[in-house]
């Protein structure tokens, strides 16, 4: 999850010179249709201490025209605070329809940081989020748009900035900040499991990099403007004309976003794949039977231990992920595994949920399920070409997790790889494809249509990452370039995640 | 809650035979749009043992025309379902669109049969709830139509049926029958709670009363029709034509609803209400004197202990809420507590969400707030006077239970209070007050309007206290044709209540 925003994306001064004004003029239109809409605005500003909340919260507030807008800092409750139920005092802040509420801490911190100091067990934690979704979906389906906004910092910036922020002044120090920078990885997992279970598709979370102060602010400015404008326009579907303002304000809006990460390096979670690793053919060759062989003893042991296993498999046309999972099947008696080809939907698949077709497939005890392409469709080419709505891949991210967390609960080894390669690469491999009469037909139009939106799925895939890349189901980006390095890659995190799954793991 | 389904309503014969054909037409006519459209439909059917489930079954299995319908029982897990994630077994019998799956059992069994027998506490079975609240959203949001009943029978109707069957055949008991037969009460309120968390705007719970069975099968026929009905058409609301088929279905569901409800003896819980109640004069006096001191000591014991409460009143037009919450006031110092009118919403209230209103004037420790009128204005004024629409209301049910846990949860002690009176007995004081000058001003044209609107409000109220009535948080039903009765059993109901509150409780 936070992995994807740990990408080191940064922002040149000119750049944010440029996009600045652009941003600020996007929001004072918008904040105009809020004021003529019967929505409110709320804005949820959280992360880790020493991301620069504070100063996310001073932008808004030049952005926005102020008038119609309250921040408020749930710091210590007040007496009149204390004495009355805990939402009270959100609920006593929540804006008028047509204005804003800027909340600096929310209903979030209390519990998250409960959890982190150890009076809250993991089923209380999960209960105070169910309590959470209620409450959201409660202000959501009464008008409140809610935009959630989670400021990230790797370990190591985050003491940075700590023992930097120590030095200058005493003032600015929480009292809180010491034991948070000791208990960082406690915080990070309990965080993630708070945004995972209120990751919704009403109230979704955006984590937002923040290393870097121009990439964050304009990082800040375009999710709200995105998240704004859709929320806004939702009424509007059912006029009949579509109104003149509102397409400019849209055009503008893509602009803000395409920018924004054409001009930030390092764009996504995916350019932190280092494309340059390789292996020899002699060390590629000692290494996979080597594997191969550890592979073939572990997938005997699930069996005799009844464990079962599901790996899912997604990458770029041509990365290599068919001939990836040949290298694993080869090491396993072809009784104890499946590979489902995932391609488009039977009749009967598609007269059913999109979850339907996958969890028909789960193995049972002792047997693994190796999914080519799956679940994950609906996230990316189902989204990228618009076959799914907005609304319908959003929440598509709670569903998948949910999903996930059942099979995981239920002591299922899960493991899901992106086999990622260049644009380069790609087309390369598209052309050598073309001249080999063998693999000919392996390469359509629509292949060629792909590389065009390259940076449509890229993008698709890093917020995948951010989305359900959790500790028990995390993503393994697969360095893909050199086929030998990705193939070794593949079976080693396999025999390692097996291993480590046999000696653990209750199945409930 | 259950009380709802405790009334002892029940249908004659000849009306049973006369619904019983326009239901099986009514199934058929709808199972055909159900074919045309692109949803499914689920039938889920729980509830306590002996009240019938099977011969439910059996029912719909008749009504519908059976091509297209699966029975699901969900009994003993065959190895190949133990050896699988626990969804799993559900997930492969869900119906494929335009096609119906009943399910005998369902994803509510196991936790609430493992919470009564303590393999799972009350975070634990929480955290299943949320599990299947989001299953429920997840396969709502794609097409399925869910539909939960859930067939209530009191404990010594239970027990009795459970003896007869037993002498009659050994076959038919289930081998936990014995162990459910004795842990009554702890299945009553752990059900409760599976029902009271799980019950949303989606997929609404659906409380049946059992003991009479020709009551009980037009009752299903009739939630079927209705919430199937409403669900098909939901999507061509955005045609242009209404269809004229659809007009002549809908007239006739009106006519199921409404002759059930004519037939069948004691509609609503109102009509458990023993209205014969009553005080002699002196009996009243003494009581009166004695209730308030009470009160005026247990308000002041409240204070010191820095408790606060939050006291409910509904009820019928000229019920006499307005006095008996003056003979409440009357026993307290001014000091330590407050009425709050309900009545239009200000321009800043209706700008915030309709509960924001209520929100503002929870008390702090140690003080009283009275709400003559309430939020449950949501679920009876605005949903028989059609001011809030169906889906609106109907979500409400879950938005005011979580906001009065919330409450409970803060160490607040909550009353509420439906001052209950006979159409005949408000007549005659709508008659009374016309005739007295100082009264007059009291009635209006609405009043008598919504004495023709008796019998909507009845059935809004019958399902408010079946949604919303818990045993944390009950409704206190007021036999009001005597005032004085009246006047007494809310004192002491307030007394009784606040003397328990005050020797237990933490706050949160």
């Amino acid at each position: 999850m936070f992995e994807a925003a740990e990408v080191g994306r940064t922002l040149a001064k000119e750049d944010f010179k440029r996009l600045e004004p652009e941003v600020h003029n996007l929001f004072l239109q918008l904040q105009q249709r809020l004021r003529e809409s019967d929505k409110a605005l709320i804005i949820i500003v959280a992360g880790v201490e020493g991301a620069g909340k504070g100063e996310v919260v001073d932008r808004l507030n030049r952005w926005f025209d102020i008038r119609d807008v309250q921040t408020h800092a749930y710091w210590d409750e007040t007496d009149e605070e204390l004495q009355r139920p805990r939402y009270w005092r959100f609920w006593r802040t929540l804006p008028l329809r047509g204005t804003i509420s800027v909340m600096f801490g929310s209903w979030y911190t209390k519990p998250i940081v409960d959890t982190v100091f150890g009076k809250l067990d993991q089923a209380e934690l999960d209960q105070e989020l169910k309590r959470i979704t209620e409450l959201e979906r409660t202000l959501s389906d009464g008008g409140n748009i809610i935009i959630k906004l989670w400021f990230h910092l790797p370990k190591a910036e985050q003491k940075k900035r700590l023992e930097d922020e120590a030095k200058v002044s005493k003032f600015k120090k929480s009292p809180l900040l010491k034991k948070f920078s000791k208990s960082y990885d406690d915080f990070a997992s309990v965080s993630e499991r708070a945004i995972r279970l209120t990751d919704t598709g009403f109230a979704p979370w955006n984590i937002i990099e923040a290393k870097d102060p121009r990439y964050r602010d304009i990082s800040v400015g375009n999710v709200i403007i995105s998240q704004l404008q859709e929320s806004l326009s939702e009424d509007s579907g059912s006029k009949s004309e579509p109104d003149a303002d509102v397409e400019v304000t849209q055009s503008n809006v893509v602009n803000i976003g395409e920018i924004l990460h054409e001009k930030s390096s390092n764009v996504t979670v995916l350019d932190t794949v280092d494309l340059t690793l390789s292996l020899t053919d002699s060390e590629f060759q000692r290494q996979l039977d080597k594997q191969q062989l550890r592979l073939h003893n572990l997938a005997w042991q699930m069996h005799n231990q009844r464990r079962n296993a599901v790996m899912v498999f997604e990458g770029w046309d041509a990365g290599g992920k068919g001939s990836a999972i040949r290298r694993v099947t080869a090491s396993m008696d072809a009784r104890l595994y499946r590979v489902i080809q995932i391609a488009a939907p039977s009749d009967e698949e598609k007269g059913h949920h999109y979850l339907w077709r996958f969890w028909r497939h789960i193995p049972r005890a002792g047997y693994m399920t190796i999914y080519d392409r799956s679940w994950y469709g609906r996230v990316l080419v189902e989204r990228v070409e618009r076959f799914a709505k907005a609304n319908e891949w959003l929440r598509s991210y709670q569903e998948i997790n949910d999903f996930e967390e059942h099979l995981v609960n239920h002591g299922i080894a899960l493991f899901k790889f992106w086999v990622h390669i260049s644009k380069e690469e790609q087309l390369r491999r598209f052309k050598e494809r073309e001249k080999d009469p063998r693999k000919q037909h392996k390469i359509t139009e629509e292949d060629w249509r792909n590389q065009e939106r390259w940076d449509d799925y890229k993008s698709a895939v890093n917020d995948m990452v951010a989305h359900t890349s959790t500790a028990r189901t995390p993503w393994t980006l697969v360095s893909g370039n050199d086929k030998k390095y990705a193939r070794i890659q593949i079976l080693e995190t396999i025999c390692t995640g097996l291993e480590n799954h046999l000696v653990s793991g209750d199945i409930d």
